[in-house]
């Protein structure tokens, strides 16, 4: 079981105000009290420090960045220390002056700052207008050796991509976070918002089942409304789910919530030898991943793809 | 639009007979029926000549393959041109002495074959002795061009694998058919086959997500028990579901059903521009993917896989 993650999980569902150090305050109270409970790992919603500022794009915003190490890292590495528990802080990343990123940092429970994930897929959609502000990340799929194990980072958007999922989990984690900032537009809920949840978690729990791991997905909740914007509902339901996609613990929709739930990495190591994907995979067969898109000619023609190896 | 598959699904849940021509008798009855009803393309389970052989090795079982073109090519190509629909007749191939697929034909509405898929994933695992029966398949994941549009079969233990169906979406398939044999262990199915059968689906919902496809899943269905064997209850559940995995129709998990839906490539259409996976995907961090695991130094050091490019 050597790397599997063992320890009990903690997410910090929480709706964010204006003001930094006031996220920061109260993040640290939750924290607090998800330690408290029992919790040994801790994560924070994605760019936890403010409102979801991609609402518009903004060259003000670029304020809000800061540097890792920096004054958060600097601020909750204390904290994880204090407490002794892993922290993943999602952070909006001052790299360089022009260079900026979507980020988690990752403090072990000594509180020393073991690395950072950048996220790498990044959306641009109404709304969400975040190819204005990140760079796309360059650091590629992570893993972090906390002391109760190996986990992964990725961040949102990510949540939708196999790949990433799939890389995490050929790397030893066991457990993925999903940090997220995720609603619904106001306009679209009453028609299409319960399709969209349920998308949103029915895909994450098949990186779980596909990958024989963990899924922890953690999301903001509550409406956020920029000056003259129509504004976005995070759709809360932070969610942990074990490596056969079974629902373990959620939160609510509508309110903060700490939401704590042991993993257990002998669970891993049973799931994967009773459905032995890795095992399995035609590895020869898949370098077409690599590409955009598979242009074809009309059908009868030879495949793009042919291999027989493994 | 152009390929993108539109017109009406038809899914044949069916259970086995020891007799291979008994099979192919009711199988076309039931295209019969589903073409009557408006079915446009019709897809059967996984190797619907027989019961599902492979749980347990025996060297006799091996008569039961046939070529592609063969036999069964034959008599359903005839059917496909006489009702003028699109067939996808999953078959045990026999290839050379010694080379067996698990394999399945596309018949075109004309009763023309478009070509053959064969397995690339193969199982093993107790009851479902796969490895023994099937060389791995050396064709790569394909697509086929149908009057009806672009379509892509994958087979059972490929459904677990988001590399095949991002392969298939990748060559521009708007439509995947998984034919399928699953079931039960009927000294399991107590403790655990609510979570398994909930697997299944959702990890190809899944698929249908984050690709933006359409998937239709059809399963055997019924006890199926060797002399000696413990058996296993092939639990049926076919089903379609749209770009967003929403279950547009599911089958019941104890008898035969003919499952109707239509599919529409607009809607492909519309899924992929409101939530552009496929523009996002980061190509060049993905090479890790074609590697059986990624063996990784302790934390600290340099992550396997770094890449700025997009």
């Amino acid at each position: 079981m050597q790397n599997l993650f063992t320890g009990t999980v903690g997410l910090i569902q929480m709706r964010m105000e204006p003001a930094r150090d006031a996220n920061l305050a109260r993040a640290t109270a939750h924290i607090e009290a998800a330690a408290g409970q029992g919790a040994r790992v801790i994560c924070l919603p994605e760019l936890f420090l403010s409102p979801y500022f991609c609402q518009t794009e903004d060259p003000r915003c670029f304020d809000l960045a800061e540097p890792i190490p920096g004054p958060a890292t600097e601020a909750l590495g204390a904290v994880a220390r204090r407490l002794g528990v892993v922290l993943v802080v999602p952070l909006f990343e001052r790299r360089a002056a022009g260079v900026y990123h979507n980020s988690a940092a990752v403090l072990d429970a000594d509180g020393a700052l073991l690395g950072v994930y950048r996220k790498m897929h990044i959306p641009d959609d109404p709304g969400y207008y975040e190819k204005y502000y990140f760079a796309p990340g360059d650091l590629g799929f992570r893993t972090f050796d906390t002391r109760l194990g190996r986990l992964a980072v990725l961040i949102c958007w990510d949540q939708w991509f196999p790949e990433a999922a799939r890389l995490a989990a050929l790397q030893g984690a066991s457990l993925i976070f999903y940090p997220s900032a995720i609603g619904w537009h106001p306009a679209e809920q009453a028609s299409v918002g319960t399709t969209q949840r349920a998308a949103w978690q029915t895909v994450q729990r098949g990186q779980a089942i596909t990958n024989g791991v963990y899924v922890a997905a953690v999301n903001r909740v509550g409406r956020e409304q920029p000056a003259g914007g129509a504004g976005l509902d995070f759709w809360g339901s932070s969610f942990v789910c074990d490596p056969l996609g079974v629902m373990l613990a959620e939160a609510p929709a509508d309110r903060e919530a700490i939401l704590l739930m042991p993993v257990d990495g002998a669970r891993v190591e049973e799931v994967r030898r009773q459905w032995p994907f890795l095992r399995d995979r035609r590895i020869g067969a898949y370098g077409g991943l690599t590409q955009r898109y598979l242009d074809q000619p009309p059908s009868g023609a030879a495949p793009l793809e042919r291999n027989g190896g493994p």
